[in-house]
């Protein structure tokens, strides 16, 4: 090491990040039988949602390629939005019963962490449950692999290690990198047919995972602020591209691949230093917390908790919002103070959001039916605590008084 | 499909990007035995680059490594740079000997080069060549892993499927899917010995992988051009940081972190659509010639090519080097023509290699003795072929041209 000071200072982590074949593209499908054999595939699990997995023919497809292939499947397509604990131990016991050794999850968000989380029970001696309680973290034993099809830009999911389940109550997450999918396929036709306000929803989520990153203290890599902020560019036109005309396939391909590509690869920059904790996902926190409760729809619930968190920081911590106003937006920072560019940068995502996007931000259209959030305070209390973020540093009061802010 | 014009114009093509572990930070190399036990090695060549990767502890890392886990090892330390076709054959004759079924290559892109290309011909019937003139792209044998150690940023060739060899006279590029590597281990400190010649070359050439994709037709994705432009600001900010300080493991960091995720996640934006191909890497086509004739150092070739290619182009084709200076460096659309904006941008351009990074642009600089370069442009012709790059559309005599400006 050097006697440079800023090295002293700079202390690296080891990050492993394993990779995900990505396989995107229009008929990108047609790799499935070769993803299968390169995976040894013999026994699967087949998990997704909904009729549209269906109608997509992509139901038809994974069965087709595994009768070609001999390989044995029993298939679930029950699962819904804010996934089941309950689901995820019935298909547990019946991934053993099959001696199951790979999972494919196609859909959205909910059908991956569904399908992570089977991977990771299947050969565990407790309960999976323990690994999104934060009681185990990295698994010692074998961890099946995942494939994931999917049909939503947004969550990134797709090739991420993240996985959130509800036991109905409660929202936990767990994050082993054993649960990192394998290979993905994205085919941004698949999407074409997706109900406009899941797919508005899920594009709110992807501007959010990565906002809620750069509301956070100085990055570990100087160049991560700007690229971050680069990317919110290029995601915010992408965006309006899209609602202007959510039929197009290049709009829909941007999306995509901004969340196969770009957004994971951010992430995985923060996962060089010591930045990026689950503190600092400050907006996912709370709104996984309301979505617990509540079953809303996740992308609507964080783009109330972003709108209402800009602003409530404006007066009390307003730099990193009002640098984004400043970088993006061109707000002035010698005529306006922080906290006016903080709550110029809060219109302009209000505009973006409920004039072009149309997602609803107000907790009280979306499904929220009062505005004592007690047993949501509860949640993030006994999940990851209080104070919420290292930059935000929100007690629960404060938290309490954003919702309120929100309703 | 939709009645969308847009649409209609907008074909993609399925793009299969293969996962790479990425093992990156102070200490990655600690990880080495999870890695090639997850690999199943038994085994292994071990080659690389010059008496540096033994001073860095990697080869002794390496030997140690294998002995613990029972895998046998074949080394050759001979790699030069500009990668020798001779040598390949010889690590082929003796991988077959030994049984070789992982190959790992430490240092820079030389030695990538010629892990890869033992990899990939190991198994092949006829000479590996045959893939590195285009007599064969994807193999139907079964190609070896490849684990890369990377010493220096720039090239991406830690994480990339591309190998370039010479024989002697021409330099081929290979670039099959297959020999994509399984991980790679990035310890930003490995960077800090070596020579800053190469450091500052190896950047340049950084530089150029994200630009030469720049000045090309439109790109498939809304989106990809305005990527590019912003990862080239990081990238220039990163190069200046790390010029005034060598020393300093964030700015190496920096580079290393662009080097090994971002730059590779850009050119598979590319991969997602017909724009990029090979007449695209019209800079390192050139230098290829270049340093297959001369065998100069790659990253000042390229560095010579960038410079002169702007110039030339200005005139001629002044839109997308007008349009990166007005983005990047703020140069004015309406004061200033076309032209003298593309011609600003080769100056921030000579500015950034010159005098922040002191890496040498004249060709007689670098080691070429004279300007006669029918050779270079021999190969050239009968390598990929004239014209060159479908934005550029350089006759052999512009290239010519181009390559006297550069002497």
């Amino acid at each position: 090491m050097s006697n440079n000071p800023a090295d002293q200072q700079y202390t690296t982590r080891i990050a492993d990040l394993p990779g995900t074949e990505v396989v995107f593209g229009v008929g990108a499908e047609e790799k499935l039988p070769y993803l299968l054999k390169k995976n040894h595939v013999k026994s699967l699990l087949f998990v997704y949602s909904g009729d549209y997995v269906n109608e997509l023919g992509i139901r038809q497809k994974v069965l087709d390629t595994a009768k070609e292939l001999g390989i044995s499947v029993i298939e679930n397509g029950e699962v819904q939005v804010n996934p089941r604990l309950e689901l995820v131990h019935t298909l547990i016991e019946q991934a053993r019963e099959h001696d199951v050794d790979f999972v494919i999850a196609a859909g959205g968000g909910s059908a991956f962490d569904t399908g992570k989380a089977v991977a990771l029970g299947k050969n565990y001696d407790g309960d999976v449950w323990d690994f999104y309680t934060h009681k185990r973290t990295e698994p010692e034993h074998q961890v099946l692999g995942v494939g994931t099809i999917s049909t939503i830009p947004g969550t990134s999911s797709e090739v991420s290690f993240a996985s959130v389940i509800t036991n109905g109550h409660i929202k936990g997450g767990a994050a082993p990198i054993a649960i990192k999918p394998t290979f993905t396929i994205i085919n941004p036709e698949y999407s074409r047919t997706a109900p406009y306000r899941y797919l508005a929803a899920a594009t709110v989520d992807m501007i959010v995972h990565n906002l809620e990153k750069y509301f956070t203290p100085n990055a570990p890599l100087a160049l991560v602020d700007q690229l971050e902020e680069n990317v919110f560019r290029a995601e915010y036109d992408a965006a309006i591209r899209f609602a202007k005309n959510p039929e197009s396939l290049q709009a829909r391909t941007d999306l995509h691949w901004l969340s196969a590509y770009v957004n994971p690869q951010l992430r995985s920059a923060d996962a060089t230093g010591p930045r990026y904790s689950i503190h600092e996902g400050v907006i996912h926190a709370i709104e996984h917390a309301l979505s617990g409760v509540y079953d809303i729809i996740h992308g609507e619930g964080n783009a109330a908790v972003l709108i209402a968190l800009v602003r409530y920081e404006a007066s009390r911590n307003p730099e990193k919002f009002a640098k984004l106003a400043v970088r993006v937006f061109g707000a002035d920072p010698y005529l306006n103070t922080e906290e006016e560019n903080a709550l110029l940068l809060a219109d302009k995502l209000e505009d973006l959001i409920v004039n072009h996007l149309h997602v609803p931000i107000r907790l009280s259209e979306q499904g929220v039916p009062n505005d004592d959030f007690e047993e949501v305070l509860d949640q993030i209390g006994g999940g990851i605590g209080y104070p919420l973020g290292h930059y935000t540093n929100l007690s629960r009061e404060d938290v309490k008084a954003l919702l309120k802010s929100a309703y």
